[in-house]
């Protein structure tokens, strides 16, 4: 099975966007056993766009071509493919009323060009938009499958992951199964872990282990090559083991769509506690990245911003003099700033934050430095960190500290 | 002049690595007046890199190929162009005497093949790394140019620019430049945007217009060509006006760099006034993304998180009997609020969310339901949205018209 993938778009010829579309359906075909050859990006231009169909055509079993599926005249993938495969484009029912709907309740008028997105091909089969308007398409000519599907990456990532990726499992099932496995890990850098697992990395080729890093957390994909899922399970259960045996502290949770406030949210849940935050450099981030999880409500009622000097004194009713004594970027800063929280809001927990985001100095402190507080019924305690890069990767460095610092806590208990 | 990059690397196409040497290479380009009409990504496989070269060099004029000149044996880039285009490979004196130095100065015995990556051409130019040990090469065949450049964009992008690019200008002197400019627009979405401006778009050649949707924002890029700087300004700023008669209520601001929030601090700053904020369904993400721009101290010191209706009365001090009447999601709620926010905070403005982030409805009212209050010194008041999709697309959302309802607010002033 050979698969190609054609993005089409001038914004990428013109390096003002970078194709990582072609990177998460690569990384995607892989786990299904479907090997890509080649990637082409084409611009907004239907006879380089039908020419390089052809070679597609001719090379490959599966073409996967990303964007141009909007409402708009240079969106014509879809007009390109239709007339290149001999297809009518007719009205997907279910889309259409989608698309009317999201109109009403927008309450604004729907302009005609918005039909276009909700066009699929005769023999097609439209693949559901979650997050957008404009529809994806399947379909299979007598040689060759085309999957078409939209451009922005918070519309292609959610129609492959839960339409595209079972409709291929159906349609080109592969007699070695990949299974794979995500595992998390959080304080630990990558080239770090690669070292530490270097003799099992080099090792393993059943499973492999692809590490990959991502802003503050590094995940490693385990994937085993079988034809059955449990003998699937116990490969990557024995890897998972002799990974963990090695860097087992760092490791959070399992999954692709997991992250550390969903772990931290759940474990909250079960132990049936509250949080609240106060927050100076991160100035609300944290307590928003507890609320990015559903169900958030059972465990979080609100907290402060207390960005300035005069609202740490104000809102949190902390010691005008303790602050000038010691300063806002102190331990004894957030000490008072997460006693204070807890105690105001009557939750179980208070983290708080207080620190240098940048771009300059703030009392003599550098850039990076963080104290976090987290205080509980029985005791207060802050922690120190030296974070690097620049204010938003400090500030989601902090936030991301907190998160685990709450986590371990809860563990502990 | 058509210009065309191939990548090569297997890792690509397993999704291990994004392509951004493309990105680059592509802005680059562009820069110089060269226009790129193909990105491709080859795996570390002879055939298919000769299959794509002989394509490449009957569409273009310059093939740019990125990756494969290291040492190992899957590093074939050099290899395969050479016989391509029939040349011998021979040593680069420069490349040597640098290769031989590091490895001196590493204290480190120098392995064989390494010395493949200082070949060149016979006939063609080595370009120096200054970051690695692997030479570029640029070769001029009769019909084609082929300029070969290192993978790692470490080593890639030093060499580009100080050897390639002065190269290129030399060899092949553009009569045009490309100026750009981007305008972005809020509260108006790409197709209604497009359809706004579908005749300028249609008939306009010079500058072009290339809209471009982003999550609550779309922005339109215009590229004009010519030969000196001032005349494209010209014809820039002749578009823009054109393009405001049309959509000029929905314009923010100019740059790709920019944002909503970038545009209201400075708002703020210039009229010397202070923001506060009570967040209910969006947990601190707007105040967040204010302190996303540096120096937003100047006119945020703090503000609330009040995601309970506890909080809205324990830190708002809002009247029980007013929720229990109207309910969280109303407007009298936002509007006590933000007038409660400005006056406990003592702020020029206040800013209030609350709503229905989802997934489920709340109060019997749908998911995406949103009021947010504004209140100044003169008067408070509240606004009703019907935000569409996911939970956090709808939180981003009002995060957006929150920024927005502030700029116009601060405009009018």
């Amino acid at each position: 099975m050979k698969a190609e993938i054609i993005a089409v778009g001038t914004e990428i010829l013109l390096g003002q966007v970078v194709n990582t579309n072609a990177t998460f359906i690569s990384e995607e075909l892989a786990d299904l056993g479907i090997e890509v050859y080649y990637h082409s990006v084409v611009g907004d231009n239907p006879e380089r766009l039908e020419s390089l169909l052809k070679t597609a055509d001719n090379r490959s079993d599966l073409v996967v071509l990303c964007g141009g599926l909007g409402p708009t005249t240079d969106d014509l993938t879809k007009d390109v493919v239709a007339k290149y495969v001999g297809q009518n484009l007719v009205e997907d029912v279910a889309g259409r009323k989608e698309l009317d709907l999201f109109f009403t309740r927008a309450k604004r008028k729907m302009t005609s060009n918005n039909l276009r997105q909700v066009l699929v091909f005769e023999d097609g089969i439209a693949l559901p938009n979650e997050t957008g308007l404009a529809i994806g398409i399947f379909y299979q000519s007598s040689t060759t499958a085309f999957l078409l599907l939209p451009g922005p990456p918070s519309e292609l990532r959610p129609m492959f992951l839960h339409h595209g990726k079972a409709l291929l499992t159906e349609k080109f099932p592969q007699a070695d199964k990949l299974i794979s496995r995500v595992l998390r890990f959080y304080g630990i850098g990558e080239s770090q872990l690669v070292t530490q697992l270097a003799d099992l990395i080099e090792e393993q080729t059943n499973p492999t282990i692809a590490p990959y890093a991502k802003p503050n957390e590094v995940t490693l994909r385990l994937t085993a090559k079988v034809q059955d899922e449990i003998s699937g399970i116990k490969l990557l259960d024995k890897t998972e083991s002799a990974i963990l045996e090695e860097v087992g502290e760092y490791f959070y949770g399992y999954g692709e769509e997991n992250s550390l406030e969903a772990v931290v949210v759940k474990l909250l849940q079960e132990k049936k506690c509250r949080v609240t935050a106060a927050e100076s450099l991160t100035a609300g981030q944290f307590q928003a990245t507890l609320a990015n999880v559903s169900g958030a409500s059972a465990i979080f009622a609100g907290g402060f911003v207390t960005y300035a000097k005069e609202q740490k004194e104000q809102l949190l009713q902390i010691d005008p003099a303790l602050l000038d004594e010691y300063g806002v970027v102190s331990e004894e800063c957030a000490k008072a700033m997460a006693q204070n929280a807890r105690t105001i809001v009557g939750a179980d927990y208070a983290l708080s934050f207080t620190g240098v985001a940048g771009p300059t100095e703030l009392e003599g402190q550098p850039v990076g430095t963080v104290w976090i507080g987290l205080a509980s019924e029985t005791e207060v305690k802050a922690y120190l960190y030296h974070f690097t890069r620049n204010r938003s990767y400090v500030r989601h460095s902090a936030v991301m500290a907190g998160l685990d610092l709450l986590r371990r806590t809860l563990l502990a208990k």
